[in-house]
This record gives C-alpha cells, structure tokens and sequence, in this order.
C-alpha cells in the first residue's frame, strides 16, 4: 500500500488512505497539515468527524523526571494488552528528537518497528506560536488513524506545555525525588491540572517523602473533583516497575470520566481550548506578516529610539490585522 | 516618602512618584498595570519616553541549573560595583516566589533589605497568555524607575520563556555538569539565543566535558554575529566563584552592542516582540471574554458532539474577534 503511495498525491488521497490504516500517507498528512496546506486544512475538516474515539493521556513533568521512559514504558505496555499507540513529543529534552541513554534508545527502537506505534515529535523552537494548534492537529488525526491511545508528553513548564497538557482527557503529573526544584515545579500549579501522580524513581533514597509531600499538597488543594482523588503510582520507569499498575489507574480515570459525565464536559472544554489555539494562531500569522513590512519595521525603529511608545503602535497594529483579514 | 502614599493614588501620581524614586509607588504600579487598569496603561504609555537606559540582561537555562543562585549573586556584584538592579523572576521553580536553601535565602534577604535592589516574581499560571505582555511592562517600569541592570530569570523551556529572554540585550544560558537532559535542552536550539555561556557548579567533576562540549556546539552552530563570539565563563555561584568575571563579560557584550550598531537593531526587534506581545494579548482578553458567552459555549459542546467541527467554528470566532472590537 505505502509502496504505491506517489509523491503528488492530494490532501484527499492522503486523507483517505490514512482512513484505511497508511502509516506513509499519516505522516505525510501530518507534515501537510503543519506546513498548513490549504487543501490539507479542508480534509482535516472532514477527518474531525472520525475522531473522538482515542484516549488522549498528556504525560508532563519537568527534565529530568524521565517522562520518555515513562511513556514508552506505557507504550510498550498498552501494546502487551492489544491497544494501538500514538505517541506526540512536544518536549525539547524528549530523546524522541535526539539523544537518549542507551537502554531508553533500544526500547525505542523497539517500539519504532512496531505497527501498533506512531511516533511524531514535535518542532517547539524557531516558529512562533503554533505549538498548541500543531500539537492538537497531529492528535486529531492519529485519532482518525484509528490509535486506542494518544499520548502527548510535554515538559511541564511553560504556558504553552501546559495548555497542551490541559487538552488531553487525564494529565499525568510525573514528579521524582531529589530533584530539588522539581517539588517547586509542582506547586507552582502544574498540581491543579494532574488526574494521576507518578513518582517516578521511586527506588531513591526521597520518595517516601516525596509522596507524602504529595499528599498533604492534595490535601490542601482545591476540592477534589466529585468522586475522583489523583492518586499517587510510584514507578521505576527504567525497570518498568509500577506501569501496569498506572496503565490501570488510567483506564479507572476514563470509565470515571464517561460515567460522571466529565467525559463530555473535557471534550467541550478541550474543543474550546482547540478553537482557542487556531484561532491565536491564525491571528500570530498575520501579525508576522504583517510586521515584516517596511512600513511597521520603521516605526519599530523609532520605538527604538524612543519616538513613539509601543503601546500606540500595537493598537495600530490591532486595527491593521483585524481590518485587512487572512 | 513612602507613608504618605495614599491608598487611592492615581495612576499618574504614581508615575510621577515612580520617577521620583519611591520604591512603593513602583511596586503599586506594576500591580496596576499587571492588572489591565486603563489609567496605568495610560501612564506607561508616557512612561516609555523615560526608558532605553537600562542593560536588560536575561538569565536562562533548566531548573536545577542554579540560575536564581547566579542571579542573586550577579545582583550583588553590581551592587558592589555601585550598580542599582532590577530583578524580574518568570520562573515557576524560582526560590524569589518560594522555597530555596539557606545559603540563598540569607543572600535574598540581604537584597530584600538593600534599597539599591528591587525584585519580581511573575505568575506564569493560571492566567492565560499576557506573561510575555507583562514581563516585558515591568522591566520597563524597572528602567524608567532608573535601574542600571535589570536581570530577567527564565526556565529556558517553552516558548514563551524563549520569547521572552529573546527581549534581553544581553542572553547569559545557564548548564551545569551532569544534569543529563540539559546538554539536550541546550542543543534543542538555546544555543543560539546566548550571548553568554555559563557552566554553574564548576567545581563538578563533568565540567570540563561540559565546556568542551558546549565549545564544539558552538563552532557547529550558526556562524557568530561579527565581532561577537559567545564566551564560556566557569562559575560556582553558591561560591561566588567566576561572577565577577561574569559581569565584565556582560559588560563588554554592552560595549560590542553599541560599538557595533547591534543595540539599536535589537531594541528595534525587541520593541517588534513586545508590540507583538500585547496585540496578542489583546487578542487573548476578547478571545477569552467572548468564548465565555453561552452561544459559544454550545458550539463548544457541538463540536465535542462531533457535530461541528473546531476549524469552522475557529473561523466564526475570527471573524467576531476582530468585528467587535474592544
């Protein structure tokens, strides 16, 4: 099938053949879609109506935490119980997009040859914005693609991680010990976003400390949402210790998720959080655009020189890119 | 000066007394401006003309990497040198806005109690976008107020810490030996934004493969802006060791800016950044307010329904954005 794939095939080919299981014509979607291909825009359109039957985990936590690991180690888990995989890296550090220690890479590789997985990193650098509409278009269509489970690993900190992370249906929170900042991290807010906690590393010397730590925080959190507390997994991710029992605890959070109703509540909050990101992004493009030319380019020279304030121009520029639309 | 602030000042007493030097009057106008009030958005406006004089230096690098340890330490060493400081902390994991060891609490508090000093922790969560919008308003209140050094310390992950370090004159990135996933964070494109490389925690026994490391990187990366190459400076900043040092490096990085031209260009893109920061704030209020009405809030629901798509109804919502304005 993938072999007869040509070079020149439409949005619509691709869009078809991703519909019968094409892993070619997926990531050439994938790359359509990104590159944001007019035609590949449209056929995402209709794709929509395919999804929504995945289940979208977002795994964050800070470097460190050996997040990675973690997620191939629910991969390779999900996979043992028969379930298909997509997998986002939205995560500079992720070794998805470089380097990784040597036992991490051999797994990796493993799940690469495996038909099950699909595997996309995403660019977080360079491009402007984006992220958050780019992220959420590539776990649209391995949704389409027929994935069981989606699984988006961002780093944990940053307006834009979080975000993503908010998208998904249950967020794991994955926290270990020693790191010294890392139960900063968690307090600053990223608890409040968490369905399920993992202490990973948990064979260190601090993890007892780092879950009750943990515990006490839910406590003095807000009240917890009407039958479900976050529960604490304490992994090894390395040895793979305690994944089985995580994979479980979210398959707990989805059954609760669709019987209180939560399910369709996320969906909606997510679709807005989705419209919300295109639309920002929509907007981010034409204000690029837009400032590139010589006109703006010389009153930022003169901001520069302190002639005018930028607070005026960007009301200028306000009107510019809410008056001459696309 | 200070105890006869009236609670009800106006937003223009307060700029004139934030000219005047009065430290109160500042704290009171970040607040007033970080929370959107016209009158203060006002004066910022007529503030703006009184900065430009500042040396804007942005720290950066992954948590662990003992950024908030080097800036403090910074902080001092220009206060030794009859320097006044501005701090802006946009670090969920930094100890200015909680936790840190002893040793940096006692050095925090000897900046707390030096007037030549002001400090900021900015909230990264919870409030949807306007952190690169605000970081940015308050560094220019820390100019006009007549800081010579206004220091801005980030987490370098994430696009919104990227973009904000960006609006620095001078860029120092922070790496320490052995943190495992950082000499990842660094090469996932950092690189490029710094001025100046710092390896903290010297005295580590992988601190030299480090600087090797980073010098390779460097001499791959893009070729250096002329008459600039980025120096590697070795600190151990619980020490003290290599700050001063550090500080003549920012220095010269001063010097080059403006023998070269460079200081104009990048205030000019740096004022490009922030006209664009707060037109895209602006986007994200109205956004924000109008998908909040109950006519939304059930195209919302639709889509999660799978009976409308995002993509349409993003362009809905663009269309509405920008016809009600404001």
């Amino acid at each position: 099938l993938t072999a007869s794939l040509p070079r020149d095939a439409t949005a619509a080919d691709l869009a078809s053949r991703l519909l019968a299981g094409d892993r070619l014509a997926l990531a050439r979607m994938i790359s359509a879609v990104e590159a944001g291909r007019p035609d590949a825009r449209e056929q995402l359109r209709c794709l929509f109506a395919r999804t929504g039957r995945a289940h979208v985990v977002g795994v964050t936590g800070p470097p460190g935490s050996g997040k990675s690991t973690l997620t191939t180690r629910l991969a390779l888990e999900y996979r043992a119980r028969g379930q298909s995989v997509g997998i986002v890296a939205v995560d500079p550090t992720s070794p998805y997009s470089g380097g990784a220690i040597l036992g991490d890479r051999v797994r990796m590789m493993e799940l690469h040859s495996d038909p099950g997985v699909f595997m996309r990193s995403m660019a977080t650098r360079g491009v402007m914005g984006g992220l958050a509409r780019s992220t959420l278009d590539v776990v649209l269509l391995l949704d389409a693609f027929g994935k069981d489970v989606v699984m988006i690993e961002t780093v944990g900190v940053g307006q834009d991680e979080v975000e993503i992370a908010r998208a998904a249906h249950t967020t794991i929170v994955v926290g270990v010990p020693n790191l010294g900042d890392d139960i900063q991290a968690i307090k600053a807010g990223i608890l409040e976003i968490a369905d399920v906690l993992v202490v990973n590393k948990a064979d260190l010397a601090g993890a007892d400390r780092l879950v009750s730590d943990l515990r006490v925080m839910l406590q003095l959190g807000s009240a917890p949402l009407a039958g479900w507390a976050p529960p604490i997994v304490e992994t090894v991710a390395t040895e793979g210790v305690g994944v089985a029992e995580l994979v479980e605890r979210l398959a707990q959070h989805r059954v609760w998720l669709e019987s209180s109703g939560a399910w369709h509540t996320r969906r909606a909050e997510s679709a807005r959080r989705q419209v919300q990101a295109i639309v920002e992004d929509r907007v981010q493009r034409r204000l690029e655009r837009l400032t590139l030319g010589a006109e703006w380019q010389a009153r930022f020279a003169s901001i520069a020189a302190r002639e005018q304030d930028p607070y005026s121009v960007a009301e200028d520029v306000l009107d510019a890119v809410t008056q001459h639309g696309q």
